[in-house]
């Protein structure tokens, strides 16, 4: 069996957590910050010592191509190097560092497969800089183009198209090619299902759909001590009822449901003064379309009501709705046989976050293999996983990549 | 009858509303910024320009005084020139302007009263950049001392001291002289109640206690798709419930009880994580003691529940009390009386914002004219009252200081 070299994929995600270090041992590297071209340019450099054919695509993903003895579609892996302002060092970065070592190990063995092996990174999964989220393999996907995703702009107004030709990412390769025979995509849990549970793999067989919102509420700004409760027109009021019913909706649903409303700003947001502004957001996950379809409706319908109410308006911004996904049955079937195989203990689940391989179903079989998180802690600095599972999933996903590039 | 310049008044409140101004015709004037000193030196120079003796203290307070013909104690008008981050041009300008008015009339009449007048501006009435709010006044009052007024720091660490100082307002009159023989202070309602029931002059009984807190929630950041609802630590939620059940309370409460979260900020604030941090504050008010006490008991225990059921630490700041205050009877009734005589309708009312003249009563007799504010705005550009109720209630208090300045 082909072994990986433990001690190479610590050290190349400690590496990579300096760029964009935050207090914690965490990481902040917003998509096309300098900080982002600061990891991908290390992450390149790391793809170029291994003798990949590294091609950078139009909105920024970048693909490591190691030759087969068959011009054959590659089997391909990755994931994302991008974080939230307060993440991790193991979120989207385990992944792509975990497919260059399944490379080392190739190479390291003189082994060439049958089918080429790719290991890429996305660009923007995270949406914690522009939407939507996953944005990069949304392009790859086919599923938004290429002008549409330029267009997407930051809170101060920087594009996608900009910030991409400022850091120097923004390629000649078309998005799309080449095309995979099939995609794996390793990742940390970001949930504490695993962990609570010592279970070693997350059979990933789905992942929820996602809905986010965001509702800006306008209202009137009044002394907080001289008007009396019927005249307010109070925009944080709404704000603070939407994330109240969020919080019962998800109770009553149960199953899978969650609801989250995770940002929010008022306006003057003083003391003394009803807020006439408030801009907040509203995520809404489940794996069930239909499920996740009636959430929205009712925080909808929740929305109306109080607007009403508290005589405010409402104006309403989709800013990323993804539907639920089901992963390749055959597929998702070979992680477990392998993990198996490996002798790890597994749990079939499906994924609570986004992730780049729901955009990748799309156009190839796909499949996510999931390692515990400690407390299911991830967007978060403390975001840590044991040494022994971070190995215990590369090496699956070794095993799983050579099969893979070996068949028809 | 002695009669007030009404092209003068309305051109000064034009004219000091030019310093600091912002869109939409409002005014930022945060106290002991640059705004706010080139606002008090404009005032200053229009004291001296009317022949004004102009003292300033050691905590800011600006004091024009009118000789008489006898050295009494005076009688004092005044309030204050800081503005709320989104002010209107009335609020507080009004009551000073309306105070040089009153010595411009009596200088042009060449009239002597046998007690001096008296023309005050407060520091930090609003407490939209420091805490307490009627911070001056407080101190002028014997409430506060002058180190712990000086150590009030913003929330950018600067503090009281060093801004008087930097601002050139750190004066050299003790705070509390001259201690006037009955204070008036002219303002705005900054509520809807004189303007719905077309009344012109508010006669103002009492003010209503105040109770800000400060709350500071810590919870856990989470990943929002991957985390059970069960498992959340949600800082924000806990700031959204407080705010849902304020509005509950204060509705259950009825008469006077009014309740607002007008702050409020969520760390790290991104759609997709569970907020760790919240820090909010909770606005109560009521004209009875007693009342104020069960509206903060019945917040503070929904805070602990709440707390406890969602497993954050809530850490409380007291940032402002005051209890509700009684004006004198007996210069309340000459409010009255002296407006009726001038033909003007008149309700009697509590104010519900805190006012510099709610200190004053500590030390000396004190009473409040209000005049209506178009649709109750107030803290807000859109502030506006009618020219002709502006010069009503200045010709009220010119009326009535007079008579207060001719007395024993």
């Amino acid at each position: 069996m082909l072994r990986l070299d433990e001690r190479r994929l610590l050290g190349g995600l400690a590496e990579l957590a300096e760029i964009g270090a935050i207090d914690g041992g965490g990481c902040a590297r917003l998509a096309l910050t300098d900080e982002d071209k600061a990891g991908r340019d290390l992450v390149v450099s790391w793809m170029k010592a291994l003798d990949l054919d590294v091609r950078i695509d139009a909105i920024g993903n970048v693909i490591g191509l190691r030759a087969g003895a068959e011009k054959l579609a590659p089997v391909m892996t990755g994931s994302h190097i991008d974080t939230v302002r307060t993440g991790g060092r193991y979120d989207g970065n385990y992944g792509v560092l975990a497919g260059l070592e399944v490379v080392r190990a190739l190479n390291a063995a003189k082994l060439v497969t049958r089918r080429p092996i790719a290991v890429a990174f996305f660009t923007n999964e995270e949406g914690a800089r522009f939407q939507p989220d996953m944005l990069g393999s949304l392009v790859y996907a086919g599923g938004l183009g290429l002008n549409e995703a330029y267009a997407a702009a930051d809170k101060d107004g920087s594009s996608v198209g900009d910030e991409l030709r400022r850091i120097g990412y923004l390629g000649p390769a078309e998005p799309g090619t080449p095309r995979p025979h099939a995609f794996v995509e390793l990742h940390i849990e970001q949930g504490p299902i695993l962990d609570e549970e010592k279970v070693r793999i997350g059979v990933v067989e789905s992942v929820q759909g996602i809905s986010w919102t965001e509702y800006t509420v306008t209202g009137v700004s009044n002394h907080a001590g001289t008007t009396p409760m019927r005249l307010r027109r109070d925009a944080g009021y709404l704000a603070a009822s939407v994330n109240v019913f969020a919080r019962k909706l998800a109770g009553e649903m149960g199953g899978h449901q969650v609801a989250t409303v995770g940002a929010l700003s008022l306006r003057p947001n003083l003391i003394n003064v009803v807020p006439n502004r408030a801009i907040f957001t509203v995520d809404l996950r489940n794996t069930d379309e239909e499920k996740l379809k009636e959430a929205e409706a009712r925080v909808a319908s929740h929305v109306a009501t109080v607007a009403q109410e508290e005589r405010v308006e409402v104006a309403a911004k989709v800013l990323a709705r993804f539907e639920p996904v089901i992963f390749d049955a055959a597929l998702v079937d070979r992680v477990e046989h392998h993990a198996r195989t490996l002798g790890l203990s597994t749990r079939r689940m499906p994924s609570g976050a986004g992730h780049d391989a729901q955009m990748m179903q799309r156009i190839c079989p796909t499949a996510m293999i999931f390692v515990p998180s400690v407390a299911g802690l991830s967007h978060n600095v403390k975001e840590y996983t044991e040494a022994a599972d971070l190995l215990a999933g590369a090496q699956l996903l070794l095993n799983l990549m050579v099969e893979l590039a070996s068949e028809d």
